[in-house]
């Protein structure tokens, strides 16, 4: 059956043997290591929602891959109307719960390119694909992206590098399969998913063809070795003291691949190099449509918290506090608006599946993305100073000063301190803390950069049109 | 037949008897006088359109109304796709030709409110629109808009203005009609439009359900006096010196009402004040979108300006230039972005037609209008000072001074200089001339403003939803 | 007497006899040609300020020069206090008269120039310059700047140029003078003043140091021609609609030089090159903050037409308006606290004048000149669509229209229709006529560009002190 | 002697016994106090700076009060000259080190107000508050500013609220001095500093005179609680993953008076409340240039680190990131003109001493600090997603990990890898942690927020000077 519980997960987890380092350890058991323990919950959660009889509806789809329910997670989107279906998701359920977990969408476009290259080249990449996916299905199982290689120096290719493993490569060929070198940078939830799927993080040329390589395998394969990075979350975390923090964090990852052996079946791409422009162009016309619907969601998140504490403060009416949310306002439905119509200019892949337009969701994106960093300090604004000046928790729970803090945090006399507590304590980790850094990354820095999207909307406009109608204009005929 | 030819619009003109005054005098012939022949020019061209075989498929429909081929401004959208059609030709359209002429647009929204004052009231408004609506199809003919009052002291209700017909309204209501009094201004185009077609400007409550009042009459009914203001064309017009404004004017309006009798047969409400929020919110949720692909088609076309300027003068690859083109074409997509998703995100209205969702189109026009005010400058920044101290093209025409001007405004080498004068000159009309304050005003003021925008998304966002999220977030369960 | 009159000014320029076209025709006398009239009436509106008991003190200095009282254009500050003084002056007159001809002032820099070359080189311009100066002041002459060269291609040095001419270049060296050949663009006033000032656009290297040129000439010298383009006022301008243009406009030059014999005791500069660098220094470290302030001026009567017809709408207290004016207060103080700034941290030069701090009178015009363009926006958004649809003059002076304009025009009942209609068109001019663009253009490219702005504070900024205290927090050794 | 040693701090501190409460519990001596050893060892380093031959000029002063050699801390700066002389160390100084402790600056300006009072009440409060500062001055004493009130309901006066508490205020009058109850927020190095100086945050009207009090007493005065928040250095903080904030840290307090007692001789105020008004004049005067020097300087902190991380990274050539630096170091430009420009604009208080422009300051400092927030987005960006990826230092020291760390994060290769991580590490600090988070607030919220700025400016913005300007211009006589 294709849902699974967290239980089920645990027990899967549990049985996997991957080497893995977290904050200077080695780790004995992923699923009991107390930094793993933050991050493990929320894929629980996800697991849990399958189950959940108020969100089954939202996160367990019919496959006719396998024709059984599958989760959200594993589920392919082949029309427009089921990429819509899981955006509308996103946007209600991040503005809640910070994430949806769309990371599984990535790969999803390796079927345009893994059919792309079976045309060109009379390979059988997506019949393999097609059978991973079947596997993923069936055991309901998580995979982490591998996407975005070390690089090096920025400013040289990748075999110009004095380290040629700088990005992953293709050290040998053999009859039953290849053998990879280098690393993956930024592996988020690696080792908690069960496998690993691997793709070129650029174009690539022909000399770099060795690095044109894809495929997904164990993350306890041997010879891979992943460097984890606490989760944002503190170890002795408390719903009072980190209310975002609880519900979502992250553990990230560096992943590094020293000789290892990937069978045939699982390699998606060996070599085609020519290919590594559609598969960028594949993965950017679905990532910026998630990454915006996701920016939007935690913006409409953004206005609430505003709002809110405006409100426990008394001061909701100002002018300059309705402006400011209403900034946040326009700004998600921007996003969200760029993403609907993305969506709606989908071209039809030759495989079947949608590809959306994809200057409109960078342009969004852009926008978005940007004026969230802005929000983050408005938001610190309307809240004030207390943000980083207020008691901890710690003194709220003493009984000889929690008196004191009952008394002078107390703003609008109708609402109890400890909500208003319970709010800043929420402002401050999303502006303030570790998880504010991570927050703000997520928006910035994860599926590409702002500068990625100004570039990738010049580079599929149309300039020379724009010249001929103006030389129209002008009657210049040369 | 529904499609006329322009030398039949003229004449029809030449038929019709309004009341007119331009530039201090009172005009015997709209259809000969000086003052409205740029004008009159470019509704011809629209007329050409529909007759010209290359752009028949984008101007001529078939009407279910009339079972007959009408033209672009008299067919009636029912469809998502056949809005969506309709923007695409403006979009690709306004970029060239700076305007579609989309003011028919309008109106085809109070389809929506007639038949939602129908259901409620038991009025017939609908069946007199239909019949309005079969004759112009028939006809082929032009309405101008009247939905903007004088409005008088902005902090007063019209009932509460010193002088009551600061908005238009109905001061007699007889058997076989209704007497309207008052003014609509910025009704562009009349008096070269057969019809005008008026409509309350803003929500009014039910003190005021006297201006509640829509209907559509002959531009020479009794008692209706144009007071015409000369377009931003010059009468002495050259392809040359006015390449934008020979292309693209528009003569404005004040249009007084004394005393003005309206067969019932052409009014569409008339009194039902509860109404009028629904009509503004239909109202918006057409002219944005218009509006804002109006703006994207525009923005590309300084893109274009820009983009050819910069390689006439030798500084294409300058990265602030491109980078300035880059926030150009951003910002045409996300205008474009935005309209495409309101109307991907359409809601049913009972009488068939789909309403666009109104906060994505405020919010991509908000953002699209403001940066095409920045646009204008950094248009005239890369074009240079040139722009508004070269020499006109009088100068140039001068056989003493030719030389001269040849010589030292030659920048590439192997561009003409005179192409590179036609493009300044374009420049110049889009920057810094009437014109340029018409195309300015067009995108600021016109169907909404800036802060209208803001107000239409605040007040259309679930914020308590998004308050909810965060208490839930929080645990505060107050 | 260094102070003349308008009716003394008005005579000397009858005396001179340059050569001059205007609109396609040659002008025989530039005093009497309508074209000229309105520039003409604003150049001797400033010797009247002079002659003017209530301005006297603002426009009238001691020169230690020639031991006389000078006007303002002719005096050379060299102190601070007096380049302060000019600046408060400029910022107060300016929000008013739209201009305190600076020109004046940029040339003042080449006190600096001629020092540093004398001293290095052992010339004597600077002995030249202040016999040129002695001149100036004692007959109260005006001259114009010949700064911008035309520049043909901007991707080429002047000597790689298909026409060496794009840069005006001295061609032939003799010993009584040199002859130069070549063009100014953008001479503003000229041929309205006596003298023409040259001085190199750019940084030049050694190949092009024919083109390091410096001179002062009368306008009528044989070989000069000035095509000028006709100001921004109209012909049959009124106070009611041009209330602007009518008060400051300026005629623009192309300027040519064909084979122009310049004497010695002209020239200011003659091939050395290695000083253009600090020639642009200078001029650009008196420019900005000249530049700023006038904008800032100009800003603050933006503000106050917003806050001015804001009131005669009725809608003083709306809190996006009040928002928007504050918005220009702002900026306006930018522009002015970093004028202010700079003159407060300047250094001094040996010649013993001052030399304002170039960062930041750029990092405040770039800031002030950019929002500029946006408050020409808001300014129309807050007069609303009337600004270009409105009636023009000629109907509010015809009988039979003026009783309908004075009722429908009448905004709050105690404003007069007229006071509201003369300043609509006033901000008709400032955002949508051909005053406007030269109105946009003054702020966005004259004295620099933008772009230029950003490049100079970048140029002088000591990005590797920062660094270093970058590497010391790290505790980075290497 | 006016200067004393880190040693000599340390044992004063030792003598004190104020009533402490952190994280949850009671502290017996703050001096060892675990919590309070990261800002004791920043305050001890500012003692050092006075005994640091090197940093001597900057930080010792003669004082004409006590003619002896004083701290920076201490010194009062009575001219424009040593107030500039004030800004650009802490320009210079904070670019380095974050902070130079500004809080002294603050009360200074208590100067000016008490000097108003007493000439207008005949009091003696400038005689008292001199003694006190004779006495800070002998001893080398820090203190610490209660200036914000905890608020309550920001939408009522203090007197209005449901606890009156929620505003410092009298509570009795005594022979020899008054008694206070309530809280100040915000008491930024409370418990770490000798005095405790209070005064009103807000102007006050006659109703709510009971608030107008001004004070300084010792920080173990009887009734006095602080509830401190631990500052944002981590307690195991190491130089390489901590730079930031074990340089610069401050704890926060909040401080309650319970039925304080002081003594008429360090009473500054007590009821006078028309002169609220004044003092927060004087205050933003003071603060607003401190705190946009402050901001300035730490923008050419993020500029150094951006330019450093992109050369590390290779890509220090991108015109996208030379674009963001030029961004970055014009607003720290700004920030620093228009602070130049505000003490270059001082008027002079008849108590002798300048009182800076208050426009121009809070101009600049209103943008200064909103494109700070921007910054720490594009520092991110320019860093890379690393920043909230890359393990943590305690992998890099684990043996078994640092090699795969070493080759996976070497950038250039000629930069050795932990280079790079210790300047990442830093960039860590700046935007994704607890510091990052302050670091951010004191940019937003303290010294006023932007909102207060920009109320500031209008409110001192003569804007009817600028109507009738227009009225002028337009020749509106009404």
């Amino acid at each position: 059956m294709g849902i699974k519980t967290s239980a089920e997960y645990l027990e899967s987890l549990k049985k996997l043997k991957p080497t893995v380092y977290i904050a200077g350890e080695k780790v004995e058991d992923v699923s009991t290591n107390k930094f793993f323990q933050p991050s493990i919950k929320e894929v629980c959660k996800f697991y849990d929602w399958t189950n959940d009889p108020e969100k089954r509806d939202d996160f367990v789809y019919w496959s006719s891959l396998i024709n059984e329910e599958v989760s959200f997670w594993t589920h392919i989107r082949e029309t427009k109307e089921e990429f819509v279906d899981l955006l509308k998701i996103m946007k209600k359920n991040n503005a809640r719960n910070f994430c949806s977990f769309c990371m599984g969408i990535g790969p999803c476009v390796f079927w345009a390119t893994t059919y792309d290259i079976d045309q060109a080249k009379g390979t059988n990449y997506q019949e393999r694909l097609r059978e991973f996916f079947k596997k993923l299905q069936r055991e309901d199982l998580r995979f982490c992206l591998g996407v975005m290689d070390p690089k090096g120096d920025r400013s040289l290719k990748p075999s110009e590098q004095a380290d040629p493993d700088l990005h992953l490569r293709i050290v040998e060929r053999k009859a039953d399969g290849i053998v990879v070198n280098g690393a993956k940078m930024h592996t988020s939830t690696a080792p908690l998913a069960h496998y690993i799927f691997c793709a070129p993080g650029g174009f690539l040329t022909e000399e770099d063809k060795d690095y044109a390589v894809s495929f997904a395998i164990p993350i306890d394969t041997k010879g891979i070795t992943f460097i984890a990075r606490p989760s944002p979350c503190p170890l002795n975390a408390t719903q009072m003291s980190n209310p975002a923090s609880i519900r979502h964090n992250m553990v990230e990852c560096l992943t590094v691949f020293d000789n290892v052996f990937v069978p045939w079946e699982n390699v998606f791409m060996a070599g085609e190099w020519e290919f590594t422009d559609r598969f960028i162009h594949y993965f950017s016309s679905y990532g910026r449509p998630v990454k915006a619907t996701c920016i939007s969601a935690r913006t409409d998140m953004i206005a609430g918290a505003a709002a809110l504490i405006a409100d426990y403060n008394g001061v909701s009416k100002a002018s300059h506090i309705r402006s400011k949310i209403n900034d946040m306002v326009i700004s998600s439905e921007i996003g969200w608006g760029c993403v609907m119509g993305a969506v709606a200019n989908s071209v039809d892949h030759p495989s079947g599946i949608p590809i959306p337009d994809i200057s409109m969701s960078n342009a969004g994106l852009y926008h978005t993305r940007l004026r969230f960093v802005e929000f983050l300090g408005m938001l610190m604004e309307i809240a004030g100073g207390v943000v980083t000046t207020m008691p901890i928790e710690a003194d709220f729970r003493n009984e000889e000063t929690r008196p004191l803090i009952e008394k002078y945090f107390k703003a609008k006399s109708d609402i109890p301190t400890e909500d208003r507590l319970k709010l800043l304590y929420l402002i401050q980790e999303l502006t303030a803390s570790r998880f504010g850094g991570y927050f703000l990354s997520s928006a910035i820095c994860a599926v590409g950069t702002p500068e990625t999207n100004r570039l990738e909307v010049l580079r599929n406009y149309d300039l020379l049109a724009q010249i001929e109608n103006v030389k129209d204009i002008c009657d210049i005929k040369t």
